[in-house]
């Protein structure tokens, strides 16, 4: 019985933190559709982006041809603080579920922060100190990504500036606190402090909010104040390329046991998880090593791959940044209340659209009262209380494990456990009282969101 | 350069997770007094002691012989959920205090219970389950150890009644809902649902409620409804016994890499913690084989071993449990709002009271201002974000760090981190709006406490 050698975590050893992050773009013939200049449709200059990001980071933004970037020392000493993370074999879930399948999940979790969004913020950060910035500004919805970069900026002494979604500010109080506590100042967004902000206010007064309107604000405050830049946790290639460590990590941990996974699972909002762990079996299954179903999950209520349109579209509300080439449902879509704040944008990773357009990977949507089931019955059984953005790829490993068990198939289940639900207990709680609705959107909704689409020929 | 090769952490294989608990009242030659019936003030039998406790739980906590006891396979099996735990190297802190001190802390806080109150959790659930009962009772103050009975519960399909707390049932909704997550029936303490609760609302209207309150009403609970036992998170005996998993965790990691630690540091509430952590080391100081330095510390708002009397005291305020002779302030001192509600118990464990009347440990008391200063210091560099409780020990810890930094010495120091302190943000928040005051009791204060010590000659 070869499985029964395998330890419930795996975990790498320090040295085996990888010393590289992977290029996916490297490896795709279809190489992702270019950022856009809004105003000529023309490609974006890496000089164009400056202004709005740290040089390098546009650099990393642009290369789709080196495989491989080194991970400067600096990054990989702070990786040493909460990394490698886990992979944990999920001997107590397959019990509960008596599958043949063998289910393993990646554990990002383990950090304050909650979530996998460190491994990018931690780099953004870096970049930013080392061009000698003040500071950085950015926008969070959910709060993982304000409070990763929270940390990482306070590791490395710059400010930061974290435009929170209204509604999120609100409700998220401890979200907040966190970020103060590591110094970051935190701005409910729509704000007055922005031209952008105030405009949204006067059209839209008593607005909560939303991630399209706090990115056009953390946008100007960057480009308008001396010394900071703007950063982003998710969509962009940069974060994509940061986040393959986690695939990386993963691969090398099941490599160390031969294991190979048949499905591959993860959460998608922008895709910052999901690319990050998928790109290593990617780049296999693109270089026509290996082969693996992957599949991404989102929510029914903000169906961008599944139901949305693969067109030009902004990334932000106040349509103050390029254009990219994903699959969308426009920036004017407003994604109704769903708890899981961090899978609530309109768009998708240009890298995961243009792999998906491909038939490279799958996507499913699934419906929050039933990601709930599947977290409460993960958290009981496997220890660990996730946060609903990665219950959303639980509950399909979950159906994938019931499958084989209908079909007695020993399937081998790889998902991203991308973090944890502590400052989510707002909506555990409605999902135990009862009161948690589901929805999703009608095609006129769609429609709405599609007509706001720019009028792009490419 | 022998510890360059340390790494950040050191975690133990899954195989070197202990299979024997260890006992240290074993090798304790005053060995700490035993409980006794407050009605005769004789010691309390086993056959007393049934109607409270599970059997085995009472016979683990009248053993003060035997040294080591098996830890059964199911509990062995569930620890290989979140065990072993790491023991972290903290290089981040040690260079920003600019210090030669070497920092380890054992880090506790790595589940879903967010503390290391599941070692004794699923310990105690594990004989319930086995004696065939239907469920357990307990109270919670900070809410750390009901979330951990909570999950063990779960795991074993048993009922657990939770008495929390009242003002940190409102004050913490969050972790009540965590309970309720993992199946739990969580009642605000004074309740109507216990004689003892009634009586309590009924003398004090309005009371938001003491641990020593909601200890008379789940003990009321147990013993009132058939197939019910009581469960406790701290103070006893056989908590300390399950809780030597993370002192013989942190000796194994230290011994590989031929460590030895100087001082070693642990907040004290109950003493489990501590008496966990400092349990091996203690008992090679008792044998005679090694010496070592260990440190309570405790808030000055509740200091039972540094202004208290060590004398037979009720465990409870309803003062229906068994006396236990301890440093204690008395089961009526009532201490004021410190946000470490984990260590605002009147009492302390009669094995750590009698180590500390025999002079093999010290103790030391800290004001919460101070602590939580530690405390953010500390998430800023090492990525954690602390429970008050544990920061009572980072506070020492960094203090002792600093006198080696006057006096160049290179101590070790090894301090306990028992949890985080992501459900403890409205005490944050005030420490970060400079809301956050100290309180030190006055001699008159304790008097009155002392002044409702039993009489008791022994």
């Amino acid at each position: 019985m070869e499985e029964k050698k395998i330890p419930y975590k795996i975990y790498l050893d320090e040295k085996e933190i990888p010393t590289k992050w992977y290029n996916v773009r490297a490896d795709m013939k279809n190489k992702p559709a270019p950022l856009l200049n809004p105003a000529t449709l023309e490609p974006m200059k890496a000089e164009e982006l400056y202004p709005v990001f740290c040089e390098e980071l546009v650099a990393q933004e642009l290369n789709d041809t080196d495989a491989y970037f080194d991970i400067p020392e600096e990054i990989q000493n702070f990786y040493k603080m909460y990394r490698p993370s886990p992979l944990i074999r999920a001997y107590f879930l397959e019990k509960a579920l008596d599958t043949p399948a063998k289910i393993y999940y990646k554990f990002e979790g383990n950090n304050t922060s909650g979530s996998h969004k460190l491994n990018s913020a931690i780099a953004q950060a870096y970049y930013a100190k080392k061009q000698g910035l003040k500071g950085v500004t950015t926008e969070t919805g959910a709060g993982q990504w304000g409070t990763a970069l929270s940390m990482a900026c306070s590791y490395f002494g710059l400010d930061c500036k974290v435009y929170m979604v209204k509604v999120s500010y609100e409700q998220k109080p401890f979200r907040r606190e966190v970020m103060r506590t590591y110094g970051a100042s935190v701005t409910p967004s729509p704000s007055t402090s922005t031209a952008v902000g105030r405009k949204i206010l006067e059209e839209h007064p008593g607005t909560t909010g939303s991630l399209g309107c706090a990115i056009s604000e953390a946008v100007e405050a960057a480009t308008t104040t001396e010394g900071y830049r703007y950063v982003l946790g998710s969509v962009l290639n940069q974060v994509l390329l940061h986040q393959s460590v986690i695939g990386l990590e993963a691969k090398a941990a099941m490599d160390k046991f031969g294991i190979k996974p048949d499905v591959i699972i993860g959460c998608a909002g922008g895709g910052s998880n999901l690319g990050g762990l998928i790109s290593p079996f990617m780049g296999e299954k693109l270089r026509g090593e290996a082969d693996y179903r992957i599949i991404a999950v989102e929510p029914a209520s903000c169906p961008s791959l599944t139901r949305g349109k693969f067109a030009y579209d902004f990334c932000d509300t106040g349509m103050v940044c390029p254009l990219a080439k994903m699959y969308t449902l426009g920036s004017g879509f407003i994604p109704s209340a769903n708890h899981a704040g961090g899978l609530r944008y309109h768009g998708m990773s240009s890298t995961l659209s243009q792999l998906y357009d491909d038939g490279l990977m799958e996507a499913t949507s699934v419906e929050q009262t039933s990601v709930f089931a599947a977290a409460e019955q993960f958290a009981r059984v496997e220890g660990i209380l996730p946060a609903p953005e990665s219950s959303h790829a639980i509950r399909v490993a979950i159906d994938e494990a019931l499958k084989c068990k209908e079909t007695g198939e020993e399937k081998t289940i790889l998902f991203g456990l991308t973090g944890t639900g502590y400052f989510d207990m707002v909506a555990y709680q409605k999902y135990n009282d009862g009161e948690m609705s589901d929805y999703v959107p009608t095609d006129e909704d769609l429609e709405k969101g599609f007509a706001g689409l720019p009028k792009v020929d490419k």
